[in-house]
């Protein structure tokens, strides 16, 4: 499996449990991940519970190269993503000289008073190294296999593009796609023996529906240009062939 | 812990994985449930792979009142869920007559061959009750507290209204929003204050971002309406008070 990266995700947050937030980053750090080489395997919500976020964190760190999460790093009492993380890790949560003196300067800077509240902001686990926030000052942070950043949309995304090029990346995923007017049930068989034929490849179907008709995507997944093109030649030429039957 | 009614979702498919298809059925979900007092505690997202299927599904039907399924029952060779879930049930997976005939005649109406293929989407595990499809007529199926159905978020939202007659449902979690133009490093301490003071209550604090500020949307949420009434007023005078301060 050399030249293989995996990642899991885990978003943490009631609100995206209840419905009242709509998740933005699982789709976002997907392509992102697919984009360098990096394969996301497992994704995870969980509630803003310390028991969970511990398990959860303990069972996908252990399993996979790297783990982002989003959401629980901001300033108040249901925020326990940072004491969470330490806890997992087995070490304590403490304020961080840095990001205390990051903070402490940035409010001084626009008169505001550098809160209880805002002062959690700089807490992390003991040997974490910062993740920073261009939108927002508050850093997230990296501890051993995992990046901690924030939920809010916009700072996570800027938060995973400082992370982005310190990431190993492994020997990318490539794909192609054939469309396909026909739907699964007449593809279906012969897509299974191409499939067979083609053991390196990973091809998925993926059934669309929209203005009263459905049709099928089908993508070609592999990790050679040679493989991938022998592979999605047969996917074209059975495409055309039941097409003029049909 | 009577009258709670607990849930976890599966969402199955490396398209998701991948960011080629972005999800929209968790908050379709989370938001359904949330309405009829059930609560989602937790989602994963799991590859087209059946061991990761049958552990994860093996993990949550274990620990929740119910357990909710989309994706991979259509008819091509990456659509596994179905033979996935009776392993997780240890039971086999074969033809349900009820949905062999019901596919059979959908075909024979529409002067289209009844493929291997099509034939696949009448596999259910043994024991198996339909959830019905009024969009593509393949059905769902229900084993235990598991409901599988299918990714495609029209269909999926189609057999979800099938099934939320069925569902036990809990006492609702009950919400207040309390709109606050501070950000959350002004009101976090106030805040966890009045979190402690109301014990029965869970209270979060969620960072908007938009247009070049940040505000906060404060939300109250317990199962008694006198105890949710209690909070928010508190709530709401502490944002009052902090506002007139600023």
């Amino acid at each position: 499996m050399t030249g293989i990266v995996t990642a899991a995700m885990l978003v943490i947050g009631d609100e995206i449990l209840s419905g009242r937030t709509k998740d933005k980053n699982i789709g976002h750090l997907a392509d992102i991940l697919t984009a360098i080489g990096i394969d996301l395997k497992e994704v995870r919500i969980v509630p803003d519970e310390e028991d969970e976020i511990v398990s959860a964190l303990n069972a996908v760190r252990a399993r996979y190269t790297y783990v982002f999460t989003s959401g629980g790093i901001g300033p108040t009492h249901d925020d326990i993503t940072a004491d969470s993380v330490a806890k997992a890790f087995g070490v304590p949560c403490e304020y961080d000289d840095a990001a205390y003196a990051l903070l402490a300067a940035h409010y001084a800077r626009r008169e505001l008073e550098f809160t209880e509240a805002r002062k959690r902001m700089a807490r992390m686990p003991r040997g974490a190294s910062h993740i920073e926030n261009p939108v927002s000052v508050a850093p997230g942070f990296r501890i051993g296999n995992v990046h901690v950043m924030a939920g809010v949309p916009s700072v996570f995304q800027a938060m995973l593009d400082k992370v982005v090029p310190t990431l190993k990346t492994g020997l990318k995923m490539l794909s192609a796609t054939v469309p396909c007017a026909l739907g699964e049930g007449v593809i279906g068989g012969p897509l299974a023996e191409i499939q067979k034929a083609h053991p390196e490849t990973i091809i998925g179907s993926y059934p669309k529906f929209g203005e009263g008709k459905f049709w099928t995507e089908l993508v070609v997944r592999a990790r050679s240009p040679e493989i991938l093109e022998a592979a999605r030649r047969d996917v074209e030429a059975m495409v055309s062939a039941l097409s003029a039957d049909a």
